[in-house]
């Protein structure tokens, strides 16, 4: 396994000069999983992978985490550098990266570090690795894939004993806890969100789920996600309790024209915006355009949320392998929201559903 | 409950202003559910407290969040801002930061965030928002000492359980799943890490908890903790299943002995650095000093890790209310490890322990 953490690693090299970054500074998140496969959590105690072209990486870690370190996929085929307690980890950083030139930051590194190397590098550039980690991350290899896939049918398989349950009378957050272990039956290890939007609470597309007892007559969004193998699930669906109340029907289909429309987009070449424009396009023509108060969607990978996003900012071409949610929504202020959200893989053809779930109106008990 | 965050904003802005800071720039984070009782996950998409001094504080949120923020304890008390998908975060973030002068900026603030109000800011100093927040978040009042004192009590429960375990035989990652599940029995709502080291995997202090079987003569350093009512819990226990090895009860001892003598030393006034050396000069004076490998504690709160630290960098005077772990511990490459680890708080006449779990040395079956 170690290899395919160097090749990813030699890649971001090749990268990073590519894009004229003199280092990319990787700080515990999913880009050190990646390139690293190494996941210690993200802590006030210094820890970055150094990847520099033309020179080998190097791993700085707390001396206190170096057997983990040494543990971890790459120990033993990449430096690790240690500093002690008490010292400066940026001083001990300082030497490791380049004394000018731009340097990539991950996305996710604390600013806390961030100042920390600004102070030890102040002729240096500091600029989001993104355009370097987060393209090589939105490129799926097969065994991604196979992860990906397996979370998705977890997701869905979750969805279809959740709408076997009865719902009326429990409240939201009920029925976000049976969601959890509704994941973790179907294998997910991890379960990092459950939404649960019933009646007019549907209509922020964030809710918590709080103490609203669910009534006949409730439309519910459901939007849930957890972890397969490190790797993400996410999956909306809108049921209702019994007899929908007026209109929703109307709203309903409108979300699933526009959800299979951009569907239908999707293929190489197409670019995040102009998936985007289509539901968005469905959405406004019936009026609703007001009320799709967010993007159509973003990748998933070893994050919920990563490239490519399916929003009218991103002007480049999907790739065969990038796999991404299309969940487009409206949201009516004090009545309900409708969201209908798969994942989506980009085939050399056009585009594969990794959700199956049914997409018609389920009315649950 | 909003006026205890209100009352928090305003005193982080006087500080801020002594500070010589002209705003607090606050993003999901302990912080931020600090001074707001909002707690949305870290994303790539911006939020954002505005703490200004001599003007309103205003919260910066993605349009889609709006109603959850709107509902969190500071909606209708706090101004919110929108940005809406699609548009960039930071041009909205400009016009409520000043154009000069320091802005502080919470210590796990996104780098991809950080970057981007360096952006739009580009004649401000960005510097560390933590002198003010984390000296506000130092000192617990009485709810938050309580909650502390429930999230340890817990953790005692869970060990005494655990201790009563047959351990013999079962996998370390069998032991962690088993603590897991006895820390939310005791009420614990999240379980953060379950470290279980056994014989010389106690020797790497964050020991990943693994396939290796436990044995009989085997030590094992246990560290684990989660929360209660959003506070943390963290303890550390080293036990030996039956007859511990050759030279083991020695250096536990030790380890027990620094322990001790640091929680005496614990008092207002004596600072971090000081209870460190008095740790540390048990161990050396034992001829250990090199195998202790790590500062002698942290604070602990909403964080698991937070001011003050105590460790030979602290010398700021510690005052009643703060709260924060002393886990000495000796590591012996190839052998075993100890750790004993207690959460305690500083009292106007020197210190309590919130864990009161037995540090007489433990064997078990």
């Amino acid at each position: 396994m170690g290899d395919r953490h160097l090749d990813r690693i030699e890649r971001a090299a090749k990268e990073a000069e590519a894009a004229d970054l003199a280092a990319l500074l990787v700080t515990p998140s999913a880009d050190l999983v990646y390139l690293a496969g190494y996941d210690p959590p993200p802590l006030e105690r210094l820890t970055c992978l150094v990847v520099r072209p033309g020179a080998d990486p190097v791993l700085l870690v707390p001396a206190l985490e170096r057997p983990r370190a040494v543990e971890s996929p790459v120990g033993g085929k990449v430096d690790v550098a240690t500093w002690d307690d008490g010292d400066d980890p940026y001083e001990a950083l300082g030497p490791l990266i380049p004394p000018d030139g731009r340097l990539g930051a991950t996305d996710q590194m604390w600013a806390v570090h961030m100042l920390g190397a600004q102070r030890v590098r102040p002729d240096a550039e500091f600029t989001s690795a993104s355009p370097v980690l987060s393209k090589l991350r939105s490129i799926k290899d097969p065994s991604e894939l196979e992860l990906l896939s397996r979370a998705a049918r977890g997701a869905d398989e979750a969805f279809r004993k959740l709408a076997d349950t009865r719902l009326e009378g429990l409240r939201e957050e009920e029925v976000a806890v049976l969601l959890a272990s509704l994941l973790r039956e179907v294998g997910h290890e991890e379960v990092s969100f459950t939404i649960v939007g019933s009646g007019p609470n549907g209509a922020s597309p964030h809710h918590e789920p709080g103490g609203r007892a669910i009534r006949s007559g409730d439309p519910i969004v459901l939007d849930f996600g957890g972890k397969v193998g490190r790797y993400c699930s996410d999956i909306s669906r809108t049921v209702c309790v019994g007899e929908p109340p007026r209109g929703f029907e109307e709203v309903y289909d409108v979300v699933r024209e526009a959800q299979e429309a951009a569907f239908r987009a999707a293929a190489p070449g197409v670019t995040g915006l102009e998936i985007d424009a289509v539901a968005r396009g469905v959405i406004e023509q019936a009026g609703y355009g007001e009320r799709f108060i967010h993007r159509t969607g973003h990748g998933i990978g070893l994050e919920v949320h990563e490239s490519p996003y399916i929003s009218s900012e991103n002007d480049d071409p999907l790739e065969a392998g990038m796999c991404f949610s299309i969940e487009p929504g409206i949201y009516l202020e004090g009545r309900f929201g409708v969201r209908i959200e798969d994942i989506v893989t980009v085939t050399e053809a056009g585009a594969n559903r990794l959700n199956r779930a049914d997409r018609d109106l389920r009315t649950v008990a």
